[in-house]
Parts: C-alpha cells; structure tokens; sequence
C-alpha cells in the first residue's frame, strides 16, 4: 500500500496504460493456466500450495471485494457463494473456506471460475471508465500486484503439485541446457555508514516496505552472483546434511525429522542427481544458481562456506545501483539460468535470496485501515526475508526495497543465497 | 474365491451371458462417473475414499494384472507405470502408490483412463473368445463382483467428497420425497439350533464367505425392518450422544473426539434436521432407514433400545429365506427408501446392517495362493460384519452369505442397523 | 461379577477366610512396592501404563466407592480430592483425572498412599465385621479381583517403566537362567462337537464370563506347550519382520509404523539378543516361552508355521481338565519358565496366550447395573482375547473361564502364544 | 562467553570471592529444591521443562564435562552414564538421552544426583585450589552463569509441574497480599540517535551479547513500568481475546488451537479470576505486572493499547542508566511485585519483557570453537529477545546487555511487557 497517496476525492481518469496494465496482468494470469487441464488446476498437493483455479478465482475476488463491492454503483455480485470460497485469509471479511480443503472445490468448475474473471474484468472497465477517486489508485495497484504475486504461486504450486505425480509430467516443454562456463565468485565491497532503506512512497511499494528510514551499516562484502549448484554439491558431498554443528537447532531438528540430503526436487538416481523442473525430471546444470533451499539449508551453507547471509538492509543498499533486469516470469523459462556476468550480478531474478533479517516492520510501520492492513502486517513473525525476484516473478513487479517472506523450513519457492563477509 | 471351482485345464467356452455380464458390469461403472465432471473424478477428500478416476482404472488394472499379463499371450500392457499408480494393497504385485495421495493424480487424465478401460475390455473380449482354462473362471467372477464392489465406492466416495463442498453439489437431481406411512416394527422369531452358515461353494462367492460350516444358534429374534430415521432421532432428543453408559468405551471416545452429535451428513439449520444426499440438501424422510451410521452407533442405539445387535449367524440364518429384491443400485434411488412391507423385509437393498460380529476367518478358512489371496483374509482383524448390501450395491452382487466389512467409526459407507433380542 | 448371587438381604457373617484374603491380597499389593524408591512409584512412562502409586491408590479407591461409602454407615471419607484424582474409567461415578497425567501426581506422596490404604482396610474390616447382605459379597469378591488385577498390571507398568532408562534398572535380583532341555512340541487332539463354556456362576468369576453357554467345535489340535525364544528366533531370521504376506493388513502397517524388529524388550548387541527383565539386561533363555508380542505378532507367527491360533472356547474345551499350577505371581520369578513337562502343559502361568476370539458378549451376557457395570462390558470391541493367565498373575485369581483381552498392537503384558491347527 | 578473555596461558590464583561465589551459586541451587519431595523433583510435565533432578545434574555435568575432564589432572569421572544423562544439547559431545524423556529417570535418586553435587564440588576446588589458566576464567564465570539460569528454570518448571496437578500444591508458603496504590503509566522519552549496545568484554557476558555495536535509534518513548494486570483486564474484558485483528497471524491460530482466554495460570472461578502461584491458588493482586504471557499475547496488548513492543536496541539504550535493584530470586517471593516509584521503574525483575526484536547475532559476533559454541548461537532463529530479569532471576546475574528468548509461544516464564511508542 502506497502511503503516499493524497486522501482528496477528486476523480481523476485512468489513463491508458493503467488500464493496460491491469489489462495485461489479468491475462498474463491466464496464460499461465493454458497448458493445464481441469484436474491440473483443481487439486491441492499440501495446506501451504493452492490450486490454480483457487488462485485465478482469489485474485478476481479481491477486486470484487476491495474496489467493485464498495466503489461501484450497482455492481452486481457473480456469485454470492464466491466470497466465502474464494477470500484467503482476511479475517474482517469473514467466514471462510478452510485453507486446506481448497482442493475439494471440484465446483465451481474451472468454466465457471473463467466466467467469474470475465465479469469482473468487464466491471473493472467499467470503474476505470468511470475515473476513480485519487484515494483509490492505491487499491487498483495493490490488485494488480497481488495478482502478479499469485502469479508466482500458480508456478511454484503447479510445480510442487505436479512433483507429486511419480510419472513427472512436464508443464511447458524446454530445451536441453547447453553448457555454460562457470563464473569465479567475486566479492563485491560496499562502505555502509547511516545509510536509508525502503520505499518512499513516490511509486507503488506494499505497506512493509515503508517507510524509508536510517540504518547503521558496517563495511562489508557481498559474492558477486548466487551460490550455484556446483557450490552446493560440495557442501554435500562434505557432509554438510549429516554435520549438526553446521547447523541452527531447529534447522537441524527440520532436517532430521523431514530427511533432507538435498534441496527439494534433487532426486538421486545412481550415482547422479536428476532435478524435477516445470520441464519434468532433467539432468542438473552445475553452473545455475542453487534453488528450492529453505531458510535453515542457506544458513548452514553459508557457516560451512565460512560466510554469512547478508542483512536486508545490507541486500538492498547494494541493489539501489544495479538494473532490474534479469530471467524473469516473462522469460517463460521457469528456471534459474546461468550467471553471464562479471560484477554484481543477479541481483534480480533467477532465484529470491535468503537474508539474515527476520521479517519485522520498520521503525514507524503503519498498518493500513481495514481489512487490506491484513495484507502484510499480520505476517510479521517467524518468517524471513527473501530479496531480488526470480524466475518466476513478473519483471515490473521487482524492485530494490520488495519484501518477500516465508518461513525457515519452506523449500517450494524459488529460493537460494548469496553470500556476505 | 470360490473354492469349488474344479483344477482340470480343459478350455470351456465362455457363453453368451458371461460376456454380457462382463460388457454390462463395466458399462455400468462408466454410466456412475457420466454426471461428474474430470475435477470431480479426480480429487480426494479423504484417505479412505478414492478418485472416481482411480476406481475407474484401477478395477481395469485388476483385470490387466490377474487375467490378462499372465493369461493372454501377445497381450500389451497399456502403460507400465499404471502397475505402480493403480494397485491398491496388493504386497505381492510390488510397490505401489500411497493411498492417501491418489488425489494428486492429475494425469493420466479421465480420457486416457477410459482409453485404459477401452484396451482392457477389448482385450478381455479377445481372451474370452479364445475360451479359459476351467480354474480360471473363478478370476472372470472375481473380477466382475471387484468391479461391482468399486461401483458402490464410487458412489460412497463421491458422496463424502461433494459433501466437502460448502455449496452443496447434487450428483443426481431427485423427486422431492412423499410422505409414506410408518410400519410398527415387528419381532420376528427364529429358533436357532445346530445351524450352518457360508457358502457352499456351487455359485461365486468371495473366499471369506466359505467354508459353510455349522454353528450353534439359541433362540432369537429379529425386527421386521431397520431401524427408521423417526426410531433414530428419539435416540438423539433422549441425549444419546451425551450419554457415556450407552456406548463402548472405544466408541465414547470417538464420538467426543469427533464431535459427533448425529449420523454423518446430518445437519442442523436452525431446529429442523437436513440431509446431504447424492441429490443435495434435503430434508428428512422420517420412514427411511437410518443411515450412515458407524457400529459404535448403531450398538449405542441398540443398547438404548433395550435390545442388542444380531450376529451374523443369526442374521444369515434368517435370510436364507428372503427373496433378493429391493432398492439397489439398480434403481438409481441412491438413497435408503421406507419399508412398505410387513413381516421380515428390507434385509437386502437400502442399507448395510451392522452386526454384532467381528470379521474373523470362518473355521476351515484357507488364503488362496498368491496375490488374490490378499483380497479378503489380511483385513481379518479389528473391522465388523455388515451384511444386506445397500441402496449402492448392484443387485446381483448380493447374496445371504455376502460378509461385508468396515471398522467400527466408519460412517460413509449406507450403513444402517437392524435391532434383534 | 457373579451372577447367581441371590438378592435376598439377610446380614451374613464373613468368616475368617475371607478376612484373611481380603488383608492377603491387599498386603501381597504393597509388598509388590516394596523394593521401589518414591520416584519409581511416581512416573508414568507410556498413557496405556499406571505409576504404582497410582494402582495402590486406586484399587483402595475402588473399595471405598463400591463398598464403603455405599455401605458403611458413619464411613468418613479419607480425602474428598481422592474421587476424582483415583477413579480410572467410571463415567458413572463422575469426572476423572486424565489417564495419561497420572504420572504428575507427586502429591498425595507415596506416604499419604498408604495412609490412605490403612484407613480404608481398617474401615472394610469393621465392615466385614458387622457382616454384610448376601448381595454385597460378590462387590468384596471383585473388590480383591481387582486388586490382583492391579497387581499384575504393577508389575508389567514398572517393567515398561524401568525399562524407558537407559541404565536399565533392577527391581528385583535374580539368579543366572540354568540351561534346561528343549521340549519338542506334540499336538494334542481334541474332538470338539456341541461343547459348553464360560463360567457357570458357582463360584467368583467376571461378568464378561459370563454365561454359560453351548457352542459347536469341529475337531482341533493344540500344541502341548506355548512357543519358545528357540521357536520365535527362527521366524526372526526367516525375515517374519520383513514379509507382508505373512501379516495381518493392520499388523504390517503397525509392524512397519513402530520398526519392530523382534519382540518389546528384546535387544541386539552386536551378534546376540539380550532382554530387558524385571531383573535387568539378560541373555536370552530360548527354551521360555516367548513373550511381549502383540497379536499382530502372534498371527504372523502361527502363518508362518502353517498353524494358527486357537480360539477361546477350543482353549477353554482344552483347558477346563488340567490342573492350575504353574509359575505365578507368587514364584517371584516375574518371567516366564521353560517347560519341563510332556503332555498338555504350562496352559497356566508363565504367558497369557492369545487367542483367535475378538472380546465380544457371550450370548446372554447382561450388563450389570450401575457403574460396576462398566468394568469389562464397555470394553468389548477391538480388543482379542488372552487366556490361562501368566508369571505374573496370582495363582488364586486364574480359572479356565477367564477372559483376558488387549488391542492387538498390545505388548507390554507378559503375552505369548499356543499353536492350534 | 566472554570475548576479552586473554588467550595466555599463565596460571592464575583465583581469589576467595571467585570460589565463595562458586559455593554460594551451587548452594543457592540446592536450597531451591529444598522443599520439594523426591517425586516433586523427579517428574517432567511437558517436554520443554524439565525435572528439578535433572537440572540439579546437569549443572554439575557442565562443570564436569567442561572443566573437570579437560582441565584437572587425575579427575576420576563420578558415574560414565551421566554424560549420556546429563548432557542437554551439545551435539559436540556426543548422543544424549531424549529431552522428552527426562521425566523418567527414577534412577539415579535424588540422593545420588546430591552425591553427584557433592564429587563435583570438592573437584573443582581442587581445581580452584591449583589456580587456573587466565583462560579458563570465561567458562568457570560460563558454568557459574549457566547454573543461575537453571535456578530460574527450577523455579519456572516446578511451578507448571504443580499446576498440572488438580490439587494445587504449594511450594512456599506466602503471606496474603496487601492492596497497593496503583501507579500510573507515565512516558519516558529518549532521544535516540546512533548509539551502541552490547556487551563490552570488561565483565562476563554471554557471546550473544557480543560485540559491542553502533545502531541507529529514532527518538522514542517508554512507559515508566510494565503493563499491570489490572490493565490487562481490561483488555480481556474488551474482547482482546476474540478480537484476530489484534493478532499476529500465528498468534491469531496459537489463541484459537490452545483457546487461550487469559494468561498461563489464571483460573475463572465464577466470576472472578485467581491465579496459579508457587505459592498456591491465589486471588488476583491488580497492581502487579502481568505475567505469564506469551510474546503473542504481548504483541496483540501493545496493538489495543495503541502502542508497541520497544525493540532490544530501545530497551538497552534506556536501561544503561538504570540501577539493576528490584525483586529477584533472592526476595523469594518468587512473584512479581507492584511498582512502587515514579520515573522509569521496574526495568530489572518482577519480570522478563518481551521486545519486538528477533534473537539473531550481533553484526560481528563469532561462536565460540567446540561444544561451548552450541550455548547460544544455534538458538538463533524463531525466538524473540526478553529483557531485565525476574522474580526468578538472580540478581547478580543480570545486567543490561543480558538477552533471553523464547519462542513467541512460550507462557512458561515470567514474562510481561512494557509498552513503548
């Protein structure tokens, strides 16, 4: 949520590109659920993935409820079932369908919930048409970056789900991965001092990134892309899955009882490791950044590399300088690819990176009124912050002061590290 | 496995009828999923119920592993990974899929499960034409009553998954229910005696009905019809569920952990009871049998009636009499109808009748060699006998020896109980 | 509880058997604690095991809410607290503390436990003396059975307790296992036909014993003695733990949950099994009947030998000619002995022997009014019936009728088994 | 562990306060379990406390296991089982008895673990006696430190044993509470800016309070004492606990899966509320700090309050100045007590605050080489910073640098808060 926004009601006219925008995102969504069927899009793998249908019916529920029910006149409601079905975890909109048993919901149909997002993108129209009032914008952007969120979620929880299948189906064809050469790591030195970090508000940021405040940092070092597999195939190879002492008490207790040997999708096959990808089980390409490591395995590689995570303070004030550009969502490659690149690199795409911070507001954090205040603040214990976007997350959704979060022992995201000194 | 069936390898052509009854037990299954879209048939709601999807392929996979791969020379297997996906319990046919994630399967889709019971039948078709060996007839038999075992699951299964669904899906629209008189029950006397109860091998009949062997059986009595949703509901308005001196200690415990307060898909809007049915929300019919009840209720009910659950003895020795008719499958009720005759009736069709026995080998019970030994003998412990068959079991799968058998919390199955003294 | 007790009312006197019985049993309880610190007394290892606090306590409970408070005029009650802290399973009697946090009852101390049992002797003396109505004797009776119940459960409790501690504590010496010759098992054949069983109420027998009743039997076979270690390590090294095929469904799933490798207690040091005894790690001595498997167990092993087990009326046929007398309670050896006879033998003594028979009502069985009713009734469904009584039972508390029963994953009580074919 | 410690190696005589505050910590440690009856010391409630027994050897086995084998010549280890006992969580010194399980261990007697004490403590003065090498004196201080912590835990751990007894026993008798003026919330400003906190090296500190560090303060706000119970009430009375947009999103699920209605230990008792002390049941005094509170329960008051949690960095920053007196471990009140002064107050004792900070390391910090390193810094992930001591504290063994945590669940402690803004 921008807090930046003026509160005066005058309406203004959307212009083009916002209807664009919003026009582009809704379908981009789509896209994504073309290759797969019904059955694809309906079943639930475990209570933290949801179906695709449940995702493409959340997101237009959340225009329906936040912008269409309280802001436009006459606005018929699709479906009055839907608002039950269909609103994740706002506790001020009410009653809802139990997060585990979204799975269950063989109807709607995946017709139905086509149809849902087709009658609210025309009222959207509609509103947008209308010219919204100055206050508003906030809340149409929010929409489109929740959905572009969600957009992330269909892959990794299409991915998780289909991993489940033991015949590996494939999501979207690829190429075989041709041979690249492996980049030395540098470390890359920054200065630190009192430095500032977070939004200020001038473009659309959600509410934990605000507001932008001072932080003291001392010198440090950052590598100058992600651990990659072939970095992470030696800390297995030392042991690093059997050696308590690499490890933070609940990591290690997370290992033991889950049995981890290796990020999630590696599956040992003889002598050799095979991943499962969006592409089905494919050999591992050594020089990718590592990925689908939790919290816990990021820290003990990096106590095994005589390293550090870095900090998000210390994340972001090295990412103010560099390009967001990178292997996006829009790639359509669904997979971290090799650095290229000398200096700082990757800071954006490829794989979201591990940090050393805890997911707690910042100093001055303000929770918005009503029930979008429960969009990020209630989130704010016992998960840690990831930076940068990968693979998976749309291009004009990154930025340097984004926040991701998940807990410690989470592994279905796109998730490695870069080290610090 | 009938145990009669003579070793000589002479081929026999197989008649007419057995191929009919063959084309018409696997038509019927398909017609059961006809109503149900691919995300119906694909999910889970339970580890105890399957996909329609599943049933559908793995009553095929029966016939390719028992009859097919080891019976039809030249025979191509359809796809190697369906021996993996689709065997249910079988230890001796090798590693299989977990049970409780048969949900995940969204590929193979519905289509290429059909086209999985197209190759199978047409290649039944070529074995039966060729003629079988003598001792294999008794798998033909297994397999068809296999397949109308499924069709009762399917429909069970179907039932609690819609039932998950907080907007209620009907799976067949229904009539709405007429008032129909209320039959007094009536105490019917046998006399007991040196009695003999199982299987005598001449017709089909599942391993664990035989050997027929003879017991002692004093004196008793049995109702004219079950238990009725008007018997039932006093029961509950006399505090039933809150009363730990009717139930068994094992039972109490279930019914507080599980918050039992009525039988499965009872709910309460406001004061008046409604039904989920394959037919929706529907109110009360109060001269139907009770239905979906565990043994720990219907042994509760008993006991607060005064009266005592029959054993199977008793409950077979009475029906050696009655003529098979009543409200099956067949008549696409999908719901236990009112008893509508005097003297003994209603003992098959409309609901499975829990009795007071366990389900423990016959004296004389041999396991059949191999896998098909595993279908009946090894759930020999800790589940109860119901007997009748139900409003979902095909007509011609009945018989007075059929042993039927769940555990004592099992409550979705159309289980209903029949009071003796 | 008897039966054929006549209800009419006139006082009788008690003589001085009964006295001393009464003042035996109750002293032959605490001797069982005599060797335990008040911390062995205080824990609970497992929620299906009892502190010894606890069974002293308890069963003194049990005299003062049936007999005293009922009967004794002017009783005084030792400690109101006391009803609810030692009632076990009496829903009649009221609200209970929660089985498994007996184990925090460090107060009332061990030392206020046998106030307590002092207070409660004295007073049932001084009631025994003024004679009581003829009605209440079969309460004394069950009073002491009872109580010789608890004992064999002190017993069996701190054994499991003791054995949670990896220094493998002593609750009583014992001597080094002389070598003894092995018995070759014979089968003894008896013929069966309209035979009777269960207690005919002439003497003390449980209400679950309850009544006598015909039942038929085919003719049947039992081995002269129960399995040995020498027997059961054979299994062991055939892979009976690794073979499904040769388990029930249930008891697979158990065998392959919990890891059983061999019996409870049993351990492998290096090459060599040892077991953990009541007297400490020992070797094994393989011509005892083993002991601590469950039913799962005991099925599987009499699959593999191509017997099976006997049921309880084949037991009891068998059992009701041969004399009591065996190792017991009162040989302080607290482990089952070889056999050192031919013919049929140790059918008392040394290991309760698990039947085929599901604990379920004798034909006619009526439950008792009130809440003594509920002291075996309620339990009668999941459970499998165990005969003949074992190294830790009192001799005078075993009878051919006797009904023992536990869940068939059950291995904490000295249970064993007998072949029959 | 302390960082400025000296690596030489000259011996150094250590002077009679060092050996009189050894003694004194290790009596104060015994004088604890005084009261308390062998079974009172043996049992365990639930697995994160732990038996008083243990706690008594555990202390002695860091002596042992850290200074005795290592360091002094000749030391004949008192009983080789006890480092498998004894040993918490160092993984570094080999496998350890279960956690869980501690409970069970009614051997070694309390008698023997006192023996065990005893060995122990003329050991090490006859270590102390030699004089020890300067670098040594970082784990003599670290044992002495680490059997302060324990006697808080004794306190803490015995309190939730006896409450899960129904009987409410008491550990120390108390006089009966006086009414006291309730103080109001003044609000102390401090002006922030960059500052440092952290543990200097002069004096023992734990190594996660190392190093010293610069971090940057906005101005901010602290309430003059913790938040009373009489304010707490008002929050439960406001529906505080019914009210998830209170709530963190976890905290929101602990309250509805542990139906917290109050903190730890109070009881309604009609319509009042009476709190569970070591004291017994007791009525409510208003003016005393709330206590027993979890991290989310502090959070979700804060944000009623209109208020918020001070981060560690706030906290510290105003406790430098503050004089460190107050009710501690040594009144033996074993309670918090009212505020009695104006002006920031209450800072040290009574009890532990709740911060809004993560416990993760200090930029800069190093753990420690060998097993001591597993102290603190493996705990650093999920838990939150707790400040200023207890009632159960030892005085000497706070300062302001001193950080605790738990996980933000935890209601075992006396834990508070004090609002900040």
């Amino acid at each position: 949520m921008p807090l930046s926004v003026a509160e005066n009601s005058e309406k203004i006219s959307i212009d083009r590109d916002t209807e664009n925008l919003f026009l582009h995102v809704r379908n981009q969504t789509e896209i994504l659920s073309n290759g797969l069927s019904a059955e694809d899009q309906c079943v639930q793998a475990t209570a933290y993935t949801s179906p695709t249908k449940w995702h493409l019916a959340h997101t237009t529920w959340f225009f329906e409820t936040f912008i269409l029910k309280p802001e436009l006149k006459h606005y018929e409601e699709f479906n009055p079932d839907f608002n039950f079905l269909f609103n994740s975890y706002y506790e001020q909109i009410g009653e809802r369908h139990a997060r585990d048993m979204r799975g269950l919901l063989t109807r709607p149909s995946i017709d139905e919930v086509y149809a849902y997002r087709s009658h609210i993108n025309k009222s959207m129209l509609t509103y947008l048409h209308r010219g919204l009032d100055d206050g508003k914008l906030g809340l149409l952007d929010l929409g489109i970056n929740h959905e572009q969120q969600h957009q992330e979620l269909i892959l990794t929880d299409i991915k998780y789900t289909l991993s489940c299948n033991p015949i590996n189906p494939i999501y979207n064809a690829a190429e075989p991965w041709e041979a690249s050469p492996n980049h030395e790591r540098e470390w890359m030195r920054f200065d630190g001092g009192l430095t500032q970090i977070g939004a200020d508000g001038k473009t659309f940021a959600f509410d934990c990134e605000s507001p932008r405040h001072k932080t003291w940092l001392e010198p440090y070092k950052l590598a100058s892309h992600p651990v990659t597999n072939l970095d992470y195939m030696e800390f297995i190879r030392d042991g690093g899955y059997q050696k308590p002492e690499l490890w933070l008490s609940d990591g290690w207790s997370e290992c033991c009882n889950s049995n981890w040997k290796a990020p999630l999708y590696w599956e040992q096959k003889g002598d050799e490791w095979v991943l499962f990808t969006l592409s089905g089980l494919r050999p591992i390409n050594l020089n990718t950044p590592v990925c689908h490591i939790s919290y816990f395995e990021a820290d003990a590689y990096a106590r095994w590399a005589g390293c550090r995570l870095p900090t998000e303070a210390e994340w972001e004030n090295a990412a103010q300088t560099c390009q967001i550009s990178g292997n996006f969502l829009e790639s359509c490659a669904y997979h971290p690819l090799p650095s290229t690149k000398i200096g700082l690199n990757q800071m954006f795409g490829d794989v979201w990176e591990w940090t050393a911070s805890p997911f707690i507001p910042y100093h001055g954090f303000k929770i918005a009124k009503g029930a979008v205040g429960e969009y990020n603040g209630k989130f704010m214990s016992g998960q840690m912050v990831l930076r940068g976007g990968s693979c998976a997350t749309p291009q004009s959704h990154i930025r340097p002061t984004y926040r991701n979060f998940f807990y410690p022992p989470d592994r279905w995201q796109f998730s490695g590290l870069r080290l610090a000194k």
